[in-house]
């Protein structure tokens, strides 16, 4: 398919599938179809934190979250014997309404093949914005046969949600504002799910100041689950989508790996994403068999073109409990007055975690951007994880 | 007290409280205090309400509501020997909370009496911001003479919420704002309950465009209780607040006044504030004895200076049912991502009520400028109402 070739082809000819060229190039693209999201601050929070932080809200983005940046980018980089023939994606989330929102815009189809599961207020966001649902099985195998058919029969382009140079810089653009914004910002926090988000957003904020870190909140739930058994030094899992193994110790400080099955991880990263929760210490990634948390927003997978992004230029990682995600959950909607998933909250629960404050990096953080991330607020669900 | 014969002067000497010279004075005085906050859009809303909706977010300025712009003013109108005895009010409310910040920023105490069944988060945001509680018992008689009691013992200066025209002033800087950010606005929905903030953006925005239609959402619940009882077509109260009488017919079209007792009126106005909520209707008010809807963050009254903006400058009010307004809150949070109380989207209800669409203006209304006022978003209150 076209648009993989041309993000490979960037990818080998280039160090990453990305670069502050080709998100400069995606912001002249872009500017006048995406919002400039505001930047928030709270004195409350400042004062909680003991730190200035700068929230780029990408939730008031259009399509309600940073995707539409990656989509619009995407989708305004087809020549136009590409484009006429329309776009595709299997994503079922806010890719897929960014997508069509996008396609909208510039007049073609946008066809998104849809689990039959896929929960109603997703399907409904890609119907508003016109895109056309064709339903598969719930399987990954199903969802990614439907797509196959449908590039076969209309000879559309395939946009993958994140494994994409285009993509990527698309959502790189968010540094670009955000630095200009806030041009004081030496840290940022950034949510990560399949990682294109994160490494749009390193790879432009490190290219315009090098010393900027970047940080990745984790949820730690399935840490302090496996700390539950104690004896149980080895993680991996049987899983067909998660064919990896560590060997990693836990202690108070957090987790230590020890050894990670490197010779399953080439194969994973060229054929097919990497599954989701991973923990990155030092030069090394562990992959988690659970991803059940409350941040169930950010449970896609690294992909081939994100995690060298992701390996190389994230400074560190920033552990949460739940009970803190739930609780800056809770300060966003009552101080900062945003309404998110919790997903969108992990930024400033790192922030304001016990992990952030024993980090030895945690003085020189002063201004710090947090990317509240956006996607879809459900308040049913929300109340019940805010009850739990 | 020299707040309020300096309020009062102004209002002898010119037509209002305010004016567009004090309100562009304000945004001098404050424009580096305040945050001058977005303005939001949503295609989706868009899409649903037919029109160009401009959201004008106040409940992301400092202390959570637009109540700050005018209590930051207020304070840095003082002259230094004013302001170094501080300041007093009365209110628990949201701008007990502005007051109590701007006066740590100016460096002066805030005192503020409160009633001993106040909600318990208003309270820890007065203290958050450095304000001096003093308790008092519920009835407006006790408050008002613990205020008195402060007053005499420190020297300070009361500031009015609302009657008064350095807050009228404060609030216009909205307008000033508003109008920069959207010029193509031609119409601007302003929540009410005390009047300051209407007054403020009603003063500045037909100033510097006369042909902007200024609009106040009203909740109907109490009309349609009233509708409830056929064949009375009476309202009057009893209640010592509110000794008024008013004659109207109802009909599907709405509520149309027949007479009213201005005789009690103009008392009222000199001496106390109206009681709320009222309904205006071409020239004339009628106030409603039960004031309890879902909109409660707006059960203030109107004073003695903003009635008379309301009465020249609003051109009409939109009716909004309890339904509607539950509905508009449950877009704000799902479609606009924006975390506010009932009250703050009364707008958003209007502009899309049945009641606005009926009214020969709607057809004009291109461009709508919508004030989310903001307050306190208490997560449970708020599930209570949007289950009820």
């Amino acid at each position: 398919m076209t648009c993989k070739m041309e993000a490979n082809d960037r990818a080998s000819s280039k160090k990453y599938a990305a670069d502050i060229s080709s998100i400069r190039e995606a912001q002249e693209r872009i500017s006048s179809l995406v919002h400039r999201t505001p930047v928030l601050s709270s004195q409350i929070l400042n004062s909680i934190s003991g730190r200035k932080l700068h929230f780029k809200c990408e939730c008031f983005q259009k399509g309600g979250a940073f995707k539409f940046r990656g989509a619009c980018n995407a989708v305004f980089s087809l020549a136009n014997d590409q484009a006429t023939k329309g776009v595709v994606t299997h994503s079922s989330g806010n890719h897929a309404a960014a997508l069509s929102l996008a396609a909208k815009l510039r007049g073609i189809p946008a066809y998104v093949v849809v689990p039959k599961n896929a929960p109603k207020c997703k399907v409904e966001n890609v119907i508003r914005y016109g895109g056309q649902i064709f339903w598969s099985e719930v399987t990954i195998q199903s969802r990614e046969e439907m797509a196959t058919k449908v590039l076969q029969d209309t000879g559309a382009v395939l946009i993958h949600p994140f494994n994409d140079g285009r993509i990527i810089s698309g959502q790189g653009t968010i540094s670009l504002e955000l630095l200009e914004q806030a041009p004081q910002i030496d840290t940022i926090i950034v949510p990560i799910s399949g990682g294109g988000l994160i490494s749009g957003v390193a790879l432009a904020a490190k290219s315009i100041n090098p010393a900027i870190r970047i940080y990745l909140p984790q949820a730690s739930s399935v840490v302090d689950r496996y700390k539950a058994k104690p004896g149980n030094e080895h993680w991996s899992s049987t899983k067909e989508e998660s064919m990896w193994m560590c060997i990693c110790t836990l202690s108070t400080e957090g987790v230590k790996v020890e050894k990670i099955s490197t010779d399953h991880h080439p194969a994973h990263m060229t054929t097919k994403a990497l599954p989701t929760s991973m923990l990155i210490l030092s030069d090394r990634i562990v992959t988690n068999p659970e991803t059940k948390t409350q941040a169930d927003g950010l449970q896609a997978s690294l992909g081939s073109l994100t995690w060298p992004v992701v390996r190389d230029l994230v400074d560190d990682i920033i552990l949460v409990s739940d009970k803190e995600i739930i609780d800056a959950t809770k300060l966003c909607y009552e101080i900062l007055k945003v309404a998110v998933e919790p997903s969108g909250a992990i930024g400033l629960a790192a922030v304001l975690s016990d992990c952030f404050k024993k980090n030895p990096a945690w003085k020189n953080c002063n201004n710090v951007g947090i990317i509240i991330s956006g996607g879809n607020v459900d308040l049913g669900v929300l109340w019940d994880a805010l009850n739990k």
